[in-house]
């Protein structure tokens, strides 16, 4: 049995050559991963452009602050004009400035009459004139492999004509659910059973990541049959997600399953409560967690392992910041041996620990925005202590 | 022009009816907000468990700690097994306990040879056996009407057998992009020309807040094409996001296709850096945001006012959450005489404010996981200060 900073250090540190790259369009790529450095292909803007409503103007030093009205240049508008000293064109927020023109005067400070303009003040020098490449220039690094894309990054690259991008795939993933008392049909429960009701977590926690899951599978308490499903499983899935079965009970064939199969073990039971049973494995380049029967453990363990160790294998390169520190708001005295965690809710910058911290309660997890981690070697905290806390809603 | 808090005000009182109750599965309803109360159909669990491997005994007052092995009963077991005095079952985790049973002895503190066990201690009454209800009572409140659904309260109702839920439909949501300048098809651009990108910048962020986008509507600079696009997506969606043509320049055709169309203003103008020609408006029951062209002023104003308000067009209770105190690592002078959002970059417990705050410029928003919020009223403040950071990441 080891403990949490070891289990999570291992799980942070198994060398994932899953990533295979793919490319997807600008429009499905939200919360893929890029797999290369992304640079701008060109200035942007790539013309000047005005960002006022007003007057583009040719004004050269002691000019009078009169001109006459040439044109008149919309957003988008194609049209070739030339300002000559002296000349003005009417111009809007985002169209291109006329050659010739050194500055833009905003509508509040010129008066039209006909085609004459009179502004009030001596312009400055390109005043209200985006420059060629102001927002981003060529070839300058937009973003770094490892980004993980979301709305305002895939923006700037729509802005910048890219249609595609090459991207890590997202893992594969598999869930088997074990018991003989797990119902999934819709019927009701005879004494001694109980709806199946983990592959739906599972499910929904993985989705509400971005992870499609690619098959449940439930399989009763028959060593031949958990150890096919684990086997088909593991074979066509980057990663496996067992729910129960992994206790050292009789019917439990998870492990001696994984054992026949020869996955290697990289630990097996962790000092923490809830989640002891814990099970992490791999086979080549398949991954298996194997999560505790208990709801709540099972969600721990996910938040905890599963989902630091899927952004790995998504080549995520930053997503430490989802631990936060906050102040306890009631003592806590640990006298388990183990590390804890603990449903609890923020609350400002101080934390509530929620009721309803019993394994097979998930009402707690359904309240709970964070879980804080109470180390194996701490006794007593008292109310106002600084905890670790890691997001997850 | 108003305060960006009498905005957030009337964004947050303006009495939306919008909501429409609709039946979803329970696979499908992650990110759903409940329609009604709901309540525990029956006790969970619904019938005595044990909640160790070990041996369920019938163990009375004085008794030696002697038993007969009578039975095993695996989790699922459906047979009926009764225990007397002296008698013991053999029992997983999970399984029922069976009648006559007064306690469960972990297999650790007992020694089987044969059909004889020995237990090391005088039992518990009722030890290790988790009593009927102990997770959930019949009838008790699970959650409450406005509760928006996630992974924990999917496996509460899965365990309790929902098939389905009441829940108030999302909102139909579309998106109006206008401008001569924008360029959407794929072709490389001539000067005054920009690749539309707002579009793509709206539906991520919306699609990662659980809302699909019903239509997205490209309209030139033309009053009478910018009015019927206007007229065509506010009818058919509860909620329009316009982007850019808000201003007042003569091109800008949006403000006056909505006073035609008669759509009632909320407010237009906000003393706010970026983000000053918000406009928010209403025709019946019908939503409309008409957001500044530039990207990261659309998505400031997206996150502050748009996603507040698709939250209670959601009927979700809670989501105040979402702001945060944090310290600044960098002293602010706020010499705009209006509020600032600054895109920045949480840090533990203090915030960095990012480079690149320019409102055409969305690179630095891609990097940001928090706005701060700089009152209007606010002008030096030192490095350390507190301030409110609304998360978006």
């Amino acid at each position: 049995m080891i403990g949490v900073e070891e289990a999570r250090r291992i799980v942070a540190e198994i060398d994932v050559r899953l990533p295979k790259v793919q490319v997807v369009s600008i429009e499905q790529a939200s919360g893929y991963t890029l797999a290369k450095n992304l640079y701008c292909p060109f200035d942007l803007p790539s013309f000047e452009q005005s960002i006022m409503d007003g007057y583009a103007i040719c004004y050269n030093e002691n000019d009078p602050l009169e001109f006459e009205v040439i044109a008149e240049i919309q957003a988008g508008s194609k049209a070739a004009v030339t300002l000559n000293q002296g000349q003005a064109a009417r111009i809007f927020t985002g169209a291109p400035i006329p050659s010739g023109a050194n500055a833009v005067v905003m509508q509040e400070r010129a008066r039209q009459l006909g085609s004459q303009l009179h502004i009030e003040h001596i312009p400055k020098p390109n005043q209200h004139i985006r420059a060629i490449g102001a927002d981003l220039k060529k070839e300058q690094l937009l973003f770094e492999s490892g980004f993980q894309l979301n709305a305002s990054s895939l923006g700037v690259l729509k802005s910048l004509g890219f249609k595609e991008v090459e991207v890590y795939r997202k893992p594969v993933v598999s869930i088997v659910v074990t018991g003989d008392e797990l119902v999934s049909e819709d019927r009701p429960l005879q004494k001694g059973e109980i709806y199946e009701s983990n592959s739906t977590v599972l499910k929904a926690a993985l989705e509400s990541n971005g992870i499609a899951v690619q098959k449940v599978i439930a399989v009763r308490d028959d060593f031949d049959a958990t150890r096919e499903a684990l086997k088909e499983a593991i074979k066509s899935s980057d990663l496996t997600l067992v729910s129960g079965g992994i206790s050292v009970g009789a019917y439990d064939f998870v492990y001696r399953s994984l054992q026949e199969l020869g996955v290697q073990t990289y630990f097996y039971k962790v000092k923490q409560k809830p989640g002891k049973p814990l099970f992490f494995g791999g086979l080549n380049q398949n991954y298996l967690f194997a999560l505790p029967g208990n709801p709540g453990s099972a969600l721990t363990c996910f938040y905890m392992y599963v989902l630091p160790f899927l952004k790995r294998m998504q080549n995520i390169s930053e997503f430490e910041s989802s631990s936060i520190s906050l102040a306890l708001e009631q003592g806590i005295n640990n006298t388990t041996g183990r590390a804890l965690f603990l449903k609890a809710k923020r609350n400002g910058n101080s934390v509530h620990i929620l009721e309803h911290q019993s394994s097979s309660k998930l009402l707690g997890f359904a309240m709970a925005d964070v879980l804080v981690y109470i180390p194996e070697t701490s006794c007593e905290l008292a109310e106002g202590t600084s905890v670790e806390c890691f997001i997850i809603a």
